[in-house]
């Protein structure tokens, strides 16, 4: 029990003493009333925007891999052997991508009862680290998808003359920008969980 | 100025006053010794583990951005035009590679200052908020590094089909090792930079 929850009770002489016990007793409780109510708002607040950005960071997810999942082209020729075909499975590092973005999605959803938590019970400092813990492993996966999948995308885009891989964007476009798009809503989602760790460092303060 | 810290001149009487404005003086001083004693040694250690995963971590991406920045291997024979030569600087995404660890390996030897301020004055929380962002800002670069330069590290590997993108690694066998042992040293670095990071998560709860 912190000494601003039971400022408001201190005239019960019961709860006095137990918190005198604990040895933090407040002796002026109208000074840490009026102390108290701001850092309180302020980490509700901290808590709300953690529960937005989640929700932003499960969108930006599930949508990267929605977009790498559905990338697929078909060119309008084919020979008499077989048809030029881009999908994302022909490439295992955009399978990494839609298995990891896949993943972090999952995660983020099933975080927000915690983040909820984190609301209700402001000053809980377990749920935090649980969170925070979680969060940077998450980033982890959500930055190595968003940059092996870029890596790629760039060696699609422009190739490399040292090694002679060739540009493929310029046979299969459309499958570029599905693919680039999915790369860019990755790196959103990674920002947001990057805010998401800031944020949980910043309400573990101890203030 | 916390309880513990003032336990042992409580029978001073201005240190006293002062203490109890501040709306937290312990009014059980020797159970409060008893109780911050282990907690101080437990977050000592923890600030010392930091400061040894920091060097390691350092010592990791320092190889890694030497063995990616002196990968270079010539093919023993040319044509009449050019000679087979694989080298970094041929792959955007190993300058990159380069480039980062070389940030991240700077960033963790600026940071030691920090980190032996935090073995030093165990209960601050501020030097130590600063270092677990700015840690995880190193965490996502580093992984950044390490997944882009693995994704092309396994394409000259294996070679991709679909896009009839060959690997090279049969005629530059030295160059993918070399640049593999990179990759792998960069791993290493994350890991131990996630390591820091929840150690710092640690230190941070209220005990």
């Amino acid at each position: 029990m912190r000494s601003d929850d039971h400022s408001a009770t201190i005239d019960v002489p019961h709860v006095e003493s137990k918190a005198v016990i604990k040895g933090k007793a407040s002796l002026l409780p109208a000074a840490a009333a009026v102390a108290a109510r701001p850092v309180g708002g302020w980490k509700k607040g901290v808590a709300i925007f953690d529960f937005v950005f989640r929700v932003s960071a499960m969108v930006a997810a599930v949508a990267a891999a929605a977009a790498m999942g559905t990338s697929d082209q078909t060119l309008p020729f084919f020979t008499q052997f077989f048809q030029f075909e881009a999908s994302y499975d022909d490439l295992p590092t955009f399978q990494f991508f839609v298995i990891a973005m896949a993943i972090v999605a999952s995660y983020v959803l099933l975080s927000l009862p915690l983040s909820i938590v984190t609301i209700v019970r402001r000053f809980a400092a377990g749920p935090r680290i649980l969170l925070l813990f979680l969060d940077t492993v998450a980033l982890t996966l959500t930055t190595a998808a968003g940059a092996s999948g870029a890596a790629i995308v760039y060696l699609a885009h422009n190739g490399n003359q040292s090694t002679n891989w060739l540009a493929i964007c310029q046979q299969f476009g459309d499958f570029c920008q599905k693919v680039s798009g999915a790369v860019v809503g990755s790196f959103i989602a990674a920002v947001l969980i990057l805010f998401l760790v800031a944020l949980s460092a910043m309400a573990l303060r101890r203030v």
